[in-house]
């Protein structure tokens, strides 16, 4: 039950914080014999580094991973992977004022009516550095999934402004800088994100996650359902708010015939008509796309001032200077394709640790 | 990590089918020297019972709750705290066309591909009848969190139509049969939920659940954050699709001058201006009321016939007759209470533990 | 990380009192397509069962286990199997003075100590009675072990007096009231423990269980260890003082060259030469018997008056009348075998998880 | 569940291998605001590190441990303290032919059989490497604990030469290289175990542990009880056979009047009159010293050459060349103590989460 850890048979443990020597991820309980190296996980961590665009903080950070342990000519050995990432661009002498006032929006006075005590420093343990571990970890996940799970991220939404799902187009998502899969919005968002990043504001974001070629039968009832699943780890990612499986809180204003996923045999196999429910029925995937979405918060680091207390309990104000983030939903794109795998991989585990007929790649 | 438990220190413990001869929960951790007996538990389950208006099941369940253990002359000993609820109404006879086709939108196909094996009677294991061993261990959760906190739900939307906010009034959810908090949409839900009833339909729902008193410091980095816990306590109850925590998907429109909850400090306490984040920052409670949300899709449990397949993979037609539940979405109001209850007294309980100074009432 | 619940996929949740209503268990993560039934637990509990010999106390308990959920049709669905067992013979209403003094050698204080109450009835929770669900739950382990997996228990010592291990006959262990594996043995300890039994007095033994037929790979490093958890198990059941694998205390005195378990191809299979490790090397077993052993100490529920405090913290005596088990290790011998058989079902569904290719027969 | 953690409020994380880049671990849920710093974790590490004397290997490794994270300002946070230790002494071009067989007493077998693939270098994860990981982390755990808990450790056996207890002077632990209380033993000893080194060969050895000041009310009915959590962690350590808690197996062997641990008043406070329970009874401490032992086998790895079998399954021999550790059990006693003060932590955390009334000086 540690609070730094999630999955049970894959399961991952991540320290570190933004400004200390390194942040890394222990990840326990990886099958042995899966080819592994560096090269495996860099080019993950490569989309999620900030910097690449305007649109991202330019913060540089070249987040190289290095494996320290569990791997022994080149695969796994079913001990723990040990993955660090040591931390180059630390510039911690400025966090004297963030240190002596809380930010609204950020955990800073929650971490300190919590501990007594924090480490300012770029936001310390809460910072969003941390979603570098989630996104090693993940790629090790996608090699315990094997190559029939795909899983790929978009954003469906900047601020008001979706996309047109009837536009959808995956190749577009590495061909705009807002991993966006309708062309036609990408070009409109940049206009507006360029806007909003002028003007030192922020917009909120909706991500959407669709697993393909998840095996049937991964999940368990009662509480260990892979959308509560799914949820937790989407909600505990930094600044989301919402989280949706299938047609979520459209779902609500729906009528049963609509919301039925009928079925039917074709050429042997049984086919859905519909997948309103995202792939899961009862907590456990029906072999259908799993598809679930988050919904992130506009980051409250923005040149307006804003109205505060400070760490002795007097009013004051906090503005964002320097480094900024408009949108810091884009890069969460990459971390919710890591969560998911994660997900996936370990309910993978779990299901075939008490279902051993059930087949599968790995 | 137990399929069908949940919570860490404060922990439960659900099994029973719906058509078996009981359901019953464990709980484990509670503290000791809690004066407890059926008595505290019993008005909670009456208010979940099905039958109690028109507009839910009309299935006959007592649910007389017996303490079987973990209590010594009216006071919780510390030692585990068995509960069960004995099945009545069971009819299991009429289970023979669900065991041989599976009903769309419910766990019966799922199970069948994830175990081989399911048991038909009512749902088995996926029936909404195990939550009510979630409300029971609500009921003692609520105990542990003691009388400064409180813990209240209300039915915010049926189908497409949501309640006024700003008509919100907690005195009228015991006043109409939908936990409605605004007694205008009540009037018009009971119009619109007939007709749905009696077309042999069903509809959606969302449901809010808001915690007063919550203690700040609640929650932990980075993988048991207080909103993940929710997130995923939430999306396990039966039909869920959608969780949101203060503005939910709202915040990914909007902008961070709007979204940030800014401070000051009034009468020598920290004052927020607004509560955008529904009392949690970082995954950490901070003090403002907890505020969620969650969407209940329409059961598939209809009048109208939905293609489907069967056992023995032929195309097949599946409509439900007698009993029906409009809305169950309703009944899911005490179910989120008592999720939320169990979630934060798991919380309260890992908070003191790492953090002893925390000053808390129990 | 529930207080009462042991194993991680196999995992069983125990609850009850002694003199309650009932005793229980919840056995979650078992296996799916198990034939099961009543019929298949209750003669392990029989064997547990106080009262068939003058040598275990006369309390008398049918004993009669009841399966409330997780079975359909005759066969495990994969969820919860509620096992539960009513208490008959509680007489209760003598427990007065118990409950005011603290039992030298028991819990009493202890409890009393952790929780500021303790429910004095028959020793409250920590009475042997919770064995009994062990046991239970033992039954349902051997079932996913399948038959390949043979688990026998043994006493090996009473008070100071060991078997001739040269005599040891596996069908001498049914044919008297010690469990006991050497028929000359056994007579002696008749003559002797009849003694103890007619001064009031107790004894201590030590238990040996073999489990045959293990698969190789069983166990984790390096906290997950199958003699770590094995050493756990055992060391849980109550007055017990001693774990020891293979040659255990033994090997402390015995040099490199005579504890070395050497190897040889023998008919294209890997032979020992000879156990010494009691088939466990590194934390994970090796193919070979796994031996195991424990200590249990003499109660001290003897006629002797001995000295003790009072809940208000006075001077006092106590003494053992009526009821009276001159040696506790009889009957933990069941309890030991049902404890190897849960911790390698546990195991055998962890590995498996981790390492599909893993062969098994269940 | 994870295989390489340990504990649960006061969780462990090791991860590394003897001959990779480094070894470390992750410590999650140290309570914030202790005073933390590579100075108060080194002195252990120094007690554990070999080379110290003839009758340790001489491997030489410093040894020295950095912080990576969880400290601010020289306190914890609250957050993870990540622990590295980097590896220098690595040796690992002389790997060839332990790869190619399986020493006897040795986990090489038994990995392969698990996970069908080793790190043969230096015992890759089967290292007692491993155990610096254990020693770092139970530094920290005595800073949790604080000073009012003692946590000292003891050779008091090699094969078959026990100490006098009645000679038993802590002050002497530190005096000899074999950490023997007695220090006519040790002189002893020195004879004895020169012999068994140039003979090329090894023995065995039984550690004693006593922590005292442990508060009463620590360790949990039924599954979490202090001595099974003491008797895991002490089997996981590595050549480890047998556990014992207070008279452990002499308890056997003993009468319910010599093994009673009777109480009086003294000064107002209740008094034991012995130790034979080792501090623990119903699995939870009651204010008396606890006291553990465990016995360490004698490693197989000498100069006299063992029947084997090769990874293409021949016969084979195998024999140990260049270092040489004749007897393990000496460096397992700081490892044994670091165990303890892990388990102690934890349980400390896990009770004050329950039972909020307890007073602890930490």
């Amino acid at each position: 039950m540690s609070h730094n850890s999630f999955g049970h048979l894959f399961r991952v443990t991540t320290w570190g914080e933004s400004h200390g020597p390194a942040i890394g991820c222990v990840i326990d309980g990886c099958p042995p014999r899966i080819p592994l190296s560096e090269a495996d996980i860099q080019p993950w961590l490569d989309r999620r580094r900030p910097g690449q665009s305007k649109f991202t903080t330019q913060r540089q950070e070249p987040d190289e991973v290095a494996i320290l342990s569990g791997v022994f000519e080149g695969v796994t050995t079913g001990t723990p992977i040990s993955l660090q990432i040591r931390n180059v661009d630390q510039r911690s002498k400025d966090y004297a004022s963030v240190a002596q006032s809380y930010r609204p929006g950020h955990a800073d006075l929650a971490y300190e009516l919590k501990y007594g005590v924090r480490d300012p420093r770029g936001g310390g343990r809460s910072s969003a550095r941390e979603t570098a571990c989630r996104v090693a970890a993940g790629a090790v996940a996608r090699l315990v999934l094997g190559p029939s799970v795909r899983i790929r991220g978009a954003l469906v939404q900047i601020g008001p402004h979706a996309i047109d799902r009837a536009a959808w187009d995956w190749a577009q998502v590495a061909a705009n800088p807002f991993f966006c899969p309708d062309a036609a919005a990408a070009a409109r968002w940049d206009d507006y994100l360029s806007g909003i990043r002028k003007s030192g504001s922020s917009v909120g974001a909706v991500i959407e996650i669709v697993a393909e070629g998840v095996p049937p039968g991964l999940g368990a009832p009662i509480y260990a359902k892979l959308d509560a699943d799914i949820a937790a780890a989407f909600m505990g990612i930094n600044a989301v708010k919402g989280v949706e499986i299938g047609d979520g809180f459209a779902a609500a204003a729906s009528l049963g015939e609509a919301n039925a996923d009928e079925m039917a045999m074709r050429d042997g196999e049984v086919a859905f008509r519909a997948n309103h429910a995202g792939g899961i029925l009862g907590g456990i995937s029906t072999g259908q796309p799993v598809v679930a979405r988050f919904a992130v918060k506009p980051t409250s680091s923005i040149l307006t001032p804003l109205h505060s207390i400070s760490r002795d309990r007097q009013d004051t104000q906090v503005a964002t200077h320097g480094r900024h983030d408009p949108c810091v939903g884009i890069r969460a794109v990459p971390v919710g394709e890591a969560m998911m795998a994660c997900v996936l991989a370990d309910h993978l585990l779990r299901h075939r640790a008490q279902n051993p007929a059930h087949k599968d790649g790995s």
